[in-house]
């Protein structure tokens, strides 16, 4: 069975809402790919963006398909059209996106603003690895250590000797030696940096009680939503 | 004097790096205003989407018509050229994005999938109200509570009496009564809106002697050095 069949069968089971919030997703993490490529000048980077632009079109095929299918009436197909608006917009920046990498065929000493507007922008990309003696070695970017929650910095790629894995799942375990490719402000990645060579020991997070969290979040929806309406209403004034 | 003027003057003092720098920051805020606009149904969002691409508009033209005059020779304006493409890139990137705003002349019950999408979706969108026992009132976003760094969330605007301020700057202080509009994982937009209820004491960031920051900077630039070279070594094989 040919990789196109695979993508074929992987779609076929997605609901509309899932094709969009996937579209979505991958053209965030296209987005950084693309001016990791050329932070880090790796080729390897720019040709996972091409692969993701790949299934970016997959996703976008199987999008218009299951939209045709769902609209009976005239005023179901306008609100389709509306709601493929998110999609065609992510696909759009996406390509935006990769035409950054195209970029590397200069060479990098002949693009050596490039790499100073990436250390001057507000988002910043940096690679760190973990050391022997790190806290997060051996642990679970998610479960165990929640990178993002603690370290406000995201984890778009890790190279090991096994090769890269890009936007790793919270269940990938970091290993001594693994570089990790990460985005944040310079004081988030300063911090990421010291957990990671083990100059500073993991800050682990919370465990929350369940019934707790749930009361929170309970809260939070109830506060949002009063928001909202006075917004809403402010809005259409 | 007219805003145009005003802006031309206020393009006129930058240099080719900062104008791209300014280009790439402020794509990423359109694309976070436009899901936002979307995620609140806020017009006034939207409005401010638009402006900022008149603003993506000026900064392309300022940026185009620098570069025209630095190119001295063919292989200047070569190097040149891909220095454009970031630029470029960005604008498009911003064009895509501020097309999803056109979702808003939607009524919002004829939209059901576009909050599922941006609740689905891992970076999210939410706004949490400042509580007069929140320990944030009072302070700097930046300076005083490093918000990205101690919550991994982005306050992509705040709306008071006074109105909207999109993208604050790290001075801008936190009152009682202030709604921050904010993206995150949901963990981290829980934590947040804790803080901002005034439910849980705020983290206040650890002040890091000087010489100690310095020295870590030079230790991390160092190792980021190294890895670099065996990238590009890997790359070139």
């Amino acid at each position: 069975m040919s990789d196109q069949d695979d993508d074929e069968l992987r779609y076929a089971d997605m609901t509309v809402l899932e094709l969009l919030t996937e579209m979505k997703d991958t053209s965030e993490t296209i987005v950084d790919l693309a001016y990791a490529s050329l932070r880090f000048n790796s080729s390897s980077i720019a040709e996972e963006v091409r692969k993701l632009e790949k299934d970016m079109d997959d996703l976008k095929y199987a999008m218009r398909y299951r939209v045709m299918l769902s609209a009976r009436s005239r005023d179901d197909a306008k609100q389709m059209s509306g709601i493929l608006e998110v999609g065609l917009a992510a696909d759009r920046i996406s390509d935006a996106a990769s035409s950054i990498t195209s970029l590397l065929r200069f060479p990098q000493e002949k693009r050596p603003y490039i790499n100073n507007i990436l250390n001057e922008s507000d988002e910043k990309y940096r690679m760190v690895r973990i050391s022997d003696v790190s806290d997060m070695k051996g642990r679970t970017i998610g479960p165990d250590l929640a990178v993002e929650a603690q370290t406000a910095c995201r984890i778009i790629a890790v190279k090991n000797r096994h090769g890269w894995t890009f936007d790793p799942e919270g269940f990938f375990k970091l290993r001594a030696g693994d570089e990790v490719f990460a985005r944040g402000s310079a004081e988030s990645l300063d911090q990421l940096s010291a957990y990671a060579s083990g100059r500073e020991p993991y800050e682990f997070p919370e465990a929350v009680p369940d019934d707790k969290a749930e009361e929170d979040a309970a809260d939070d929806a109830e506060v949002e939503e009063a928001l909202t309406e006075e917004l809403r209403g402010e809005d259409s004034e």
